[in-house]
């Protein structure tokens, strides 16, 4: 699996873009509203289909991510592999003795189904799978 | 930039890439010790040149990646960015009042210069840059 993006947890998406944008030279390729998950999105990268960073604020104070900011601050949130055949790779973490968060894929942002790992299963790491 | 890799602290680099590997597919595609940063280290990809993880296990008790495993536990570290110009870029981040943590390009893994950036100018992130 290769790496679809790199998740980080901000406060404002507004001014954390300016960021990548000024001192590394990424280019905001997408946002989106993802209200399941009670935050706001932009992926930013070189625009090659390569990896991307993916900005998450929240836009309510009971989301998860919500809930990381206050009790971490901003940083890095989770890792995403893009996986070409989910419904198989949830069902081979099972298998595994590692069940992924969520019981089967679920809609997330830019339209793809995606699951969570817990950190314990990912030596601390929380993974999602992007199908 | 691109996405050089996710850099993962962790407390046994031979467990966590049995999990890398058997659940998520990558290969080890280098391993490293690294004496002046007192770790060492295994990336592992898909083997296409695209973005990696780096696993870093410390070798010594008074390293940095050993004091974040003892405040944090294992988990994500730092993201690395491919930089071109490491030295132009540096000077650039000085100039936005964002100095790299390093007052110049320094001998990292893989035989690359590289440089680190305080997550204090980086919304949280510990951000290396790639030579």
């Amino acid at each position: 699996m290769k790496i679809d993006h790199v998740g980080i947890a901000v406060k404002s998406i507004d001014e954390a873009a300016k960021f990548y944008q000024e001192s590394l030279g990424l280019t905001v390729t997408h946002r989106e509203d993802v209200p399941t998950q009670k935050v706001k999105v932009a992926f930013l990268g070189s625009g090659d289909g390569g990896t991307e960073i993916e900005l998450l604020e929240p836009t309510s104070d009971d989301g998860a991510v919500a809930k990381f900011l206050a009790a971490r601050g901003p940083g890095m949130h989770h890792v995403a592999f893009h996986s070409s055949a989910i419904d198989a790779d949830m069902e081979r973490l099972k298998t595994a003795g590692k069940p992924p968060l969520d019981e089967s894929a679920r809609p997330g942002a830019r339209g793809h189904r995606v699951c969570f790992l817990h950190p314990k299963h990912a030596h601390g790491v929380l993974v999602e799978l992007v199908g």
